[in-house]
């Protein structure tokens, strides 16, 4: 047995051997690299050396600080380029850089914006002049506001800063707890919302959002909406059907204009503040789309900060009514994206799997359920991790310390993703694989490392056996020519 | 079998199932408690309710701004009057209390300081004045200096503080990086030097280690120890040999003082920065004291930053010395004290392992090392977990992300320890208990948890079978007067 000590002078032999063990049980260990393959490793192997000699070692800043040193590192550069595969964990309103949503969207006619009574702003598409929401000032036109103004820049920025947790001055200082940073992040969607629901701004959006995924070389995405209701300049609303509809309709397009990008599927997604029996009706919602939208509905999900949010569990009934009819809505839940260990929420994980969640998200308490965490593994069932989400809503400070570097060096089944890139200034997946491949094992990744990274987010996808075949030939072709094209 | 899914309707009672079975897997989650143990847990579980809904979460904090809550907490109360057991991985000139080495130790006759150029201090007794350090001011006696002063508080104060990473400002300001807390942590040990190893300080030194340590309800202390040279007023020196004699010697006196203290014994470390031809010297020398003094010499163990000093592979000749004579020198090994994935020192742990130790010292990156992890919990090496310290030399900074928050969930042996307690303003063993219960774990932890902690720091410790069984005896006395007197 390998695993047997009691010799007291080692056998450099089996030391080696030993090392090698534990490298084949890595994300990517055991992956195969072909002669060009092995050059490009090669090259990024020197990269990764570099990399970790710098003084400031990226993953261990905050990303708001590390932003600079990430984007100008060559591993960044190469990532960029490289073929991710999917993005199987974003949220429909937070994909699309907010600069976008400000320069675009709030120069366009009809946009009002009113100031909230604790800092935020509110946004409203409308023909006259809106009705009065309380606790904000009265709405005012952008347009006419703009023309009153010499310099329009620091408004533009502080309506930029509404929408997004980013900012340039010290984030610890800014955000010193969870409960600070979280209730930013409620304010920015809710400035948010008030745009991307005006529906000619939410069909532009999504359009936007596979764009820049798109640019990223992401080629395939998964994104959780919430199909809240959109309305015209009349007043005028629509339903969740149409929301589905028209992503279906933007996603067939989309595929049309570029032909080497695989598609999307939509997670329908509601908020883990509801009643128990609100729930019941929301599945019941979910199971008639899952019936109208095959093609586009992938399932559902349970959305919102986990802390003061309701437990899976309490949801026990609603969650329970599809399997009880002998209805399949595939599940995606997040869960333990918490660090309260022993509290009615930390079993949400195990819950999930329990539900029989096609895959996890976050999963950021993974490592303190060794229960939940086998039956992860050997069901197969993987966490969708997105690093630089729990670092800005403060899971972890530096991220070597992320759950997913053991994770990583034990081959969990896991794949990466950005959550809400929009609102941590983050980008497509690249700035979340540089924390992954750097932070997550550094020079113990390799190019193998990657490739698996890519392969996991088609394998764990939720397209059906086919498709997935289909894809992971596309992304082949695409890997193929990002080796040979940076030898 | 348990950990099968499928089914998408949860059965409750598997469920419950589950989650018995992930609490049995916890370190003391198969400890049975009397029913008066179970009256105290009741008290124990009602306290740490309170403690999490607390606003500020003290392990979530650095321990420099947490020490105040930990302290006024009703559970570190209970944590200080628990028998502990035996505080296995401590270092001789960091255990006592910085203020009574300034109140007691700078206070007697004879006593010379100088300035360093970079702001440190130095000490040294002598009859007459010392020869002149290069790179430090002239040597002032310090009653002289005091003698001077309208007001001594604020030398002392400023005394108290070169010998301390302790501090009352911000912790995140003053030690940005690991290299400004080390390279603080080696000055202040170079300013405590002077004093301890002036030979009748020495001694006293050892016996208030004993003293405060024994006050916090430890019975029994391995210590790391460097035996460096020791002097007399005069000038003249004594050897390793008369440091071991001496701890033998002021072991026993205190044990005699102390019938309910069980011992100390000695762990002989050197600097990981020596040459490996030196290391060959010391080595043998260890297996010299370690026949001289069979009854206080534990063994030997490497010391120093682990980053900044040579792998254990580098010493491998040294190390294999003893083996290779048939002769047994039990080791201690600091390992995996480093967040640098795949560098040459991350293969200490593997090594420590391979070179037979006793017990791993720290093994903080042994999540990330599959295979040296598996091969600590089969062959039952323990790792000495000392929360405070990894977290005050910046390795984590939010304690429930210490990777023995997951070893404690997994049941991997582990001790409690608390490494160099008067340079992190910690006192004893409680500090470091605290963190590791309520941030290791919190609600999942309960008296079984600090039961079987206790009986591991005696398991695991180097006594012999017959002395353990002894102290297993002794410390089941004391923890059954404890839990009596705190229903
Ligand atoms: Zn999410
Ligand atoms: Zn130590």
């Amino acid at each position: 047995c390998l695993l047997a000590l009691g010799m007291s002078i080692p056998d450099p032999g089996r030391r080696e051997e030993l090392i090698k063990l534990e490298a084949s049980m890595r994300v990517g260990g055991n992956v195969r690299l072909s002669p060009e393959e092995k050059l490009l490793d090669a090259r990024l192997s020197k990269l990764m050396q570099e990399e970790v000699a710098k003084e400031d070692f990226p993953p261990a800043l905050h990303f708001f600080k590390a932003r600079p040193l990430i984007r100008s590192s060559p591993i960044y550069s190469l990532l960029q380029k490289m073929p991710k595969g999917a993005a199987l964990h974003v949220h429909d309103f937070a994909m699309v850089d907010v600069e976008w949503l400000v320069r675009n969207v709030t120069y366009r006619p009809h946009c009002y914006m009113c100031y909230t009574d604790d800092g935020s702003l509110r946004f409203f598409f409308s023909s006259g002049p809106p009705k009065p929401l309380t606790q904000c000032s009265p709405w005012t036109l952008l347009e006419k506001l703009r023309a009153k103004m010499v310099n329009v820049t620091d408004l533009d920025n502080s309506l930029i800063s509404s929408m997004t947790l980013w900012t340039q001055e010290d984030p610890e200082v800014v955000y010193p707890s969870q409960d600070v940073v979280w209730k930013k992040f409620e304010q920015a969607f809710l400035a948010t919302l008030g745009l991307v629901s005006y529906a000619p701004v939410f069909k532009d959006y999504y359009h936007e959002s596979l764009s820049q995924f798109y640019r990223d070389n992401v080629m395939y995405v998964e994104v959780r909406a919430l199909l809240t209701q959109t309305y015209e300049l009349d007043g005028s609303t629509h339903d969740r059907a149409w929301s589905m509809k028209t992503y279906q309709e933007t996603t067939r397009q989309f595929v049309e204009e570029h032909p080497d990008f695989f598609g999307a599927r939509i997670i329908y997604t509601v908020h883990r503040g509801i009643n128990a029996s609100v729930l019941i009706l929301v599945v019941k919602e979910a199971m008639k789309l899952q019936v109208d939208f095959p093609e586009t509905m992938a399932g559902f999900d349970l959305v919102g900060r986990e802390d003061t949010g309701w437990p899976l569990w309490y949801f026990r009934e609603a969650l329970s009514l599809p399997a009880s009819q002998g209805f399949k809505l595939p599940y995606f839940f997040h869960a333990g994206e918490t660090d309260q260990e022993g509290a009615q929420v930390d079993q949400n994980m195990l819950d999930a799997l329990l539900f029989n969640t096609s895959r996890i998200g976050h999963g950021f308490s993974v490592l303190r359920h060794p229960v939940a965490k086998n039956l992860s593994r050997l069901n197969g069932v993987p966490l969708e991790v997105c690093p630089i989400s729990n670092q800005v809503l403060k899971l972890v400070t530096d991220l070597r310390n992320h759950p997913a570097a053991v994770l990583m060096s034990e081959g969990h089944p896991l794949v990466i993703s950005s959550d809400d890139p929009s609102m941590f200034g983050a980008s497509g997946l690249s700035d979340d694989f540089y924390e992954a491949f750097v932070g997550f094992g550094g020079p113990s990744n390799n190019l193998g490392s990657l490739k698996e990274l890519a392969m996991n987010s088609i394998r764990y996808s939720s397209l059906p056996p086919n498709l997935q075949e289909k894809a992971m030939a596309l992304w082949q072709t695409k890997w193929n020519t990002f080796v040979t094209e940076n030898l």
